[in-house]
């Protein structure tokens, strides 16, 4: 089925439709995890999917898994997806295109009539961003056995709800547990399709990255104590000012990241301060801080690096820390046969390619604890992301689509095809 | 009648009784300015003022106004008077004592049934904290004149509430405009009582602080401009962070106010960041800024320090800058006639007592435009203010609360009472 080719404008026109739910004022979307946008693009998923004869389940995490048959129904199916929920500002194709993506590569086998050998199934794993809940990735991360469903479901938001309280109240909490071994659709297979998020694919003007693995991310939570008092006659030198502390940490990331250009980026991308009032000296800080790079030892080197300074910075400013580690991703090498179709596929399409590294974490990246997985990448404007005017053309859309849809048929068609054996 | 006494207990009975308005866990309370719980304090201030025989009125900005009669209702009455709002994890000292001092005041010379010269006035001064909405003082300072009702009117707090629509869902927003020229109640002379917030008299073992003025204050309120985009796809060479210039500006306002040490301070209470999400390289950042000084040069040079390294700082991260003045209050030199009262008073009661300027703000500031003006400070445990563990002893809220007592009447029978000739 080379010849087989996605439907461009219906791709196009399913972004732009669920995008309305949850669009922003500035041409983005804010649907946060669990919240009522999430609840209805997750509606519009099951709808579409069933309308081409999908079976919809999902598990005790809110996954959703949409199996279409194939001619061997004891074969593991080879899976395709992303997520559907968006940062608080986020644009229209970050995850959402690697889950219509495979919609539109399963609408398009459906209108062939057209029947793999093994089944297809495509997945929106829940909370990918980390936005409302951290960390990010939860829902591919406990399938994985990365991280505990427990943990998980005691997060509370910036609002004190519960995780687990937010995925029941919009009806998406399943009874299977999240899990290959668990009663969870397994697959022998995954193909994630993405936005790059940077800038590299635009400004050598190719259409295809291949994906060859994911740089290793580490999310701290840290919390400052110092002394709340009054900001107008509390002497300098008898502060304990915890948000003093946090600007002087702020900058340390930054700098750390820095001492490691090119192989490494740091970021506080948000901050709380109590009581947050102009005129009282801030008792209380608490923000975020993530370190990512492709080596593990330069990650150990920040996260040592970091220490180092906030043990400094509170002992000078008088200050209580607490560093709690949230989240530990190591860098992912993607399955090289994965990483092969991949490329065969942007090659038979006629497409430019070129390998690289993604510097987003990403849900293939437990897929890949679990089965051979790659990724596909397509260029954005700008290489901007996270953010209300991320942009990506009709064009590379339906490119990355189409390779994944030859990237899928050619695993789901081989000879050496898993079976279901659990 | 220099004999006179406040009952000590009864003032202690008052200030714990309205303590549980708005109480924290933590024994503070949490009383923001026209919030439910601000609307019951002034409805207990009501009450209690009208119970012991005076009228209660108020103002278009809220301000409240318990005129206790004298023998010549034709002269200005002598004010006393602070403010019931809080910190939002303030004490229960900070503004409270010096409205119920005054109420105190009011109810031994009833209790006497004593009539000064003059009649007396007690205020209850609208948004002294400025927590809630921008900037302080906001009752006083329409009063006398150095901000416009109409600006006020439309402050909006973290929820978009304006401040006009809160004061009117409180049902406390008069119809006559506030100010001594306008209808609203006029003063000849106004002391507050209230406590230090700072170290010195508990340091020194003395009971009254006579204070002779209050240092100058700025506000500012700075809203930096980045780019937001991926936390973990953009290099660090190319990012407009936000936060990062948030943090050198924090440091800057702290290393310039140490440089005035002990004759300045600064302080960056409240910090926002948009998105906020902890894989977001911010893309807004707002803060404010607090200066303070005695002197008012020092007050510029700080602010021109500022501008300058906020120019420097958004010029080498590419990031764009608002830095919006907010609030104004030069210098005050309190009366000369009103500080001898103070400290004659203090000196007839037996009480030790030592002159001192006011590093905070205080309505008397305002107060100080419209007529002579001083105050009276009682020591506080630890210097410590606008923190739940805020604590005075009784015995200090009774000396001050006798010292303003015995100002007050020296006042309101002093033989050039002002006539009320508007």
């Amino acid at each position: 089925m080379h010849n087989l080719r996605i439907d461009a404008e219906r791709l196009w026109d399913s972004l732009m439709e669920t995008a309305r739910i949850g669009a922003t004022a500035k041409g983005g979307i804010r649907r946060l995890t669990l919240s009522e946008e999430d609840k209805a693009v997750r509606d519009w998923f099951k709808a579409a999917c069933e309308a081409i004869g999908c079976t919809v389940s999902w598990d005790d995490m809110g996954n959703m898994y949409a199996v279409y048959p194939g001619k061997h129904p004891d074969r593991l199916p080879i899976a395709m997806g992303s997520h559907l929920d968006t940062q608080p500002t986020g644009g229209k194709f970050d995850g959402v295109l690697g889950v219509l993506a495979g919609l539109e590569v399963l609408r398009t086998l459906h209108d062939a009539g057209y029947e793999p050998d093994t089944p297809l199934m495509l997945v929106n794993w829940t909370n990918e961003e980390g936005a409302r809940y951290q960390p990010s990735m939860m829902g591919s991360a406990v399938y994985a056995g990365a991280l505990t469903r427990e943990r998980c479901y005691d997060q509370t938001d910036g609002d004190g709800v519960r995780f687990e309280d937010a995925l029941e109240a919009i009806g998406y909490k399943g009874e299977t547990p999240a899990g290959p071994e668990t009663g969870a659709p397994g697959f022998a297979g995954m193909f994630e399709l993405h936005i790059e998020q940077g800038p590299i694919l635009e400004a050598e003007d190719r259409t295809i990255g291949v994906v060859t693995g994911i740089q290793g991310m580490r999310w701290y939570k840290v919390f400052l104590t110092g002394k709340e008092n009054h900001a107008g006659t509390t002497p300098m030198h008898l502060r304990q000012d915890a948000m003093v502390g946090a600007a002087r940490l702020t900058l340390a990331v930054n700098e750390i990241a820095r001492s490691y250009e090119g192989r490494a980026v740091g970021t506080v991308g948000r901050i709380e301060i109590r009581p947050g009032s102009p005129n009282v000296v801030p008792g209380d800080v608490f923000f975020t801080v993530d370190f990512r790079s492709p080596d593990a030892a330069i990650l150990d080197a920040m996260e040592a690096g970091f220490r180092e300074v906030a043990d400094a910075v509170t002992a000078e400013h008088g200050l209580g820390i607490d560093v709690q580690k949230v989240s530990d991703s190591p860098p992912v090498t993607f399955d090289g046969a994965a990483i092969d179709a991949v490329r065969a596929s942007a090659d038979s399409l006629g497409y430019s390619h070129r390998e690289m590294l993604s510097g987003a974490g990403h849900d293939a990246g437990y897929a890949a604890y679990v089965a051979p997985t790659a990724m596909i990448f397509v260029p954005c404007k700008d290489g901007l992301s996270h953010n209300e005017l991320e942009d990506a053309t009709a064009a590379h859309c339906a490119a990355g689509a189409n390779v994944l849809l030859q990237a899928v048929l050619a695993r789901a068609n081989a000879a050496d095809a898993a079976p279901d054996t659990r």
